[in-house]
């Protein structure tokens, strides 16, 4: 076979690859009779620091659950919806799904880009009043999805800002597609990274004034973990420094129906936002979709790239190159949530999630910590001070038996902090409570 | 606002993108007034075409149909699934889709590789006797989505190989990740890609002793579109190739389902193929799923990187990353389809299909054609020798009012080919051979 590489060519590609091969020789993954191909591992993936958090907070729920076996273990850790869909929604998905087994009901694919009716309810219920055209509405199956795949759109290039402490995915994503530099252990942080600090004494909002410009900035509002919501002010201030850098914001609103106060719902609610913005969301914590799987993003057509070129183009075009659309019954789910009874019902679970947010802010406020966010979001975020998050995640853990998420997961200012989720049954919130008064009074 | 940037800066970086837009002041779709953002497009974005030429079909397809509103179109195009669901598996989503309205049948994010008794059954099923375990097997949304994943995964310094003529995912999610060069219209050719060509005379097998190395091939068998399907000792002479070059094979097995000879249906029946081999299979084409969306990826743990790090590690990782699971309700599904009753009635549609491609293969035969593929895949590619293949495209369209896919869009190699779906109806197949008979005989 001629165009199969001889013996020499194959020890050149061999020893070119060398010194990585020993760099790895004390790997215990490494079996060294075994055949191996000659690709190298993707320097990004080599940069991914190995343990994504919450799939390292899961192993430890499971080693203290094989520890303790008849314990009542308390989940407040991952956003898990635990409620029950409103049935107006899941009648929707099953006449969907028993269509499908119809001549007259069945259909294949659809738009990659979604169904018109989903895009229109969305810009209808959530941008009625801002402008924003269906046609720029994508469907997908969840904002981690969408994050990775706007990452995928804006490419290695780009200069990214994120929150800190924020949802790891963010960071994730931009290591995979090589946005970054290596991983630095002493500053738990990556290279080429801007950590906006956000803590307490800045309201969680970070000072834009000692802010370096990138290209890209994350911003989730309300935010996980910290349960912040951003006001209208800042919003206002986020979109002028925005303009002046020239810079996009990728503004997730994942957590929006929280929202009961005045602070805006959509980036798009401050006047030139949808010059510089885009905006994911989702109907996981909106209506319970975690497993069902929803989400969708907003690229409006007046963002541009520096050339002129419409973003909107290229998303369109790599949403359609990298997948096949959405589910058809997910998405009759979707339009089903849209709908004025759709909408009643969920507002219901939205704030049966707030009120246990509130008690949880309660114990912790009566114990005598600082506990923030949670008015606006599903999330708490209390303050351990002079505590490392993993040592107090441990202790809850060990002693309560509730499962939390350590605040340092999310990024070096998180360090102190735990993050406690309120999307739980009643039941569960108030034994929490009291193992948490146990525990710290 | 001191971090924000000055107008001289400003200045500054709107001039080092001055060729840039320069060379873009004759698109239409540049706004001299408009604000512009100063984050550079992507240049792997700039790379692809800007027309997915799929798209393109469905942008003629209307077109046709505006100007002949009357007229009855026969949909032979996309590979879109026409028959029902059995209602055997449909149950099985709607009885999910309704438990999810109850505390006890709620549930929210499932396991991101997919849920443990689907990757069973998929192991099982289709991999009983070739020693795939479960933990091997990742779902996901589709095939398109494990695609543009696996290529994220790869990253941009490998290099790739793809069957020409071949389903247009491959090339596409490489140019995206920033594999190839630019594309050259004379060639029709992205570069930096090794086109295996594949025609009559090779039996649409490519002639490996000619090919060059790649780190990466992309194998799809049934091929789409010719509708070939290697045989065992083709499949053997590939994985010979790769194991000594080094190269892994990403096996595109969304059509296995359709073969009904000795062929082998999954690539890890050829011994050694687990060291170099990833396999990607759909219930898309299988069980009528196009619009349900499901499909999965097998990474076996011996698929070793040149340092010996597990690709399945990585894959795992960035699953995790990428990915907040697949829709509970597709899972559902997926599962019912393996039951042995589900997979009766699959049968059913898939022999009603294939009946389809016969009759579609009878046809040009009797015309005089050449038809290759049909046999063991719903897809048959029709050869018309001193034709283009978008000029038999518009002659069909606009004098047999039916939509076919030109074969050049599949790469250089399909040009004077034209791909026939049967994924119709029976009527539609034989309305279709009645007016291409009047066309061509």
């Amino acid at each position: 076979m001629v165009g199969a590489l001889d013996f020499l060519e194959r020890a050149r590609i061999l020893a070119r690859n060398l010194p990585e091969m020993q760099s790895n020789l004390n790997f215990p993954w490494l079996i060294y009779n075994a055949y191996k191909t000659m690709v190298r591992r993707n320097v990004n993936m080599e940069k991914l620091k190995d343990d994504y958090f919450l799939t390292n907070i899961s192993r430890r729920q499971s080693a203290h659950l094989q520890k303790f076996p008849d314990t009542k273990l308390i989940n407040l850790g991952i956003g898990d919806t635990t409620m029950p869909i409103p049935k107006s929604i899941t009648s929707s998905m099953v006449e969907r799904a028993d269509a499908l087994s119809t001549i007259e009901g069945y259909s294949g694919y659809g738009p990659e880009q979604g169904e018109k009716a989903l895009k229109d309810a969305i810009a209808n219920t959530f941008y009625g009043d801002l402008g924003i055209k269906s046609s720029e509405v994508f469907i997908s199956d969840g904002s981690q999805t969408d994050i990775s795949r706007l990452q995928l759109l804006l490419g290695s290039s780009v200069s990214i800002a994120v929150q800190d402490p924020s949802y790891p995915a963010y960071v994730d994503t931009g290591v995979v597609v090589g946005q970054t530099n290596v991983f630095q252990e002493s500053e738990g942080k990556y290279g080429n990274i801007e950590y906006m600090k956000c803590f307490a004494d800045n309201d969680f909002f970070p000072d834009l004034s000692t802010a370096s410009r990138t290209d890209i900035i994350f911003f989730c509002s309300p935010n996980n973990p910290t349960g912040s919501t951003a006001t209208r002010e800042q919003l206002a201030q986020l979109v002028e420094f925005s303009r002046k850098n020239g810079s996009i914001i990728v503004y997730d609103a994942a957590y929006a129906a929280y929202i009961s106060d005045d602070c805006p719902r959509s980036i798009f609610e401050i006047p030139g936002a949808k010059e510089v913005a885009i905006e994911i969301s989702s109907f996981s914590k909106f209506a319970g979709f975690t497993g069902v799987r929803l989400g969708w993003t907003v690229v409006p057509s007046e963002l541009l790239y520096s050339n002129g070129f419409p973003v909107i183009k290229d998303f369109d075009r790599l949403v359609c190159t990298c997948s096949n659309g959405t589910s058809n019954i997910s998405q009759a789910g979707g339009l089903a949530c849209l709908s004025p009874e759709g909408l009643k019902s969920i507002q219901t679970i939205i704030d049966f999630y707030k009120e246990n947010a509130r008690l949880i802010i309660e114990i912790f406020t009566s114990l005598g910590f600082k506990a923030y966010g949670g008015k606006n979001a599903p999330y708490v975020w209390v303050h351990f001070p002079g505590k490392r998050s993993w040592d107090v995640f441990t202790e809850i853990l060990e002693k309560a038996h509730i499962v939390t998420i350590p605040g340092s997961g999310f990024g070096p200012c998180g360090q102190g902090y735990i993050r406690f989720s309120s999307f739980a049954r009643r039941e569960d919130i108030i034994e929490a409570s009291w193992r948490l008064k146990n525990l710290y009074s």
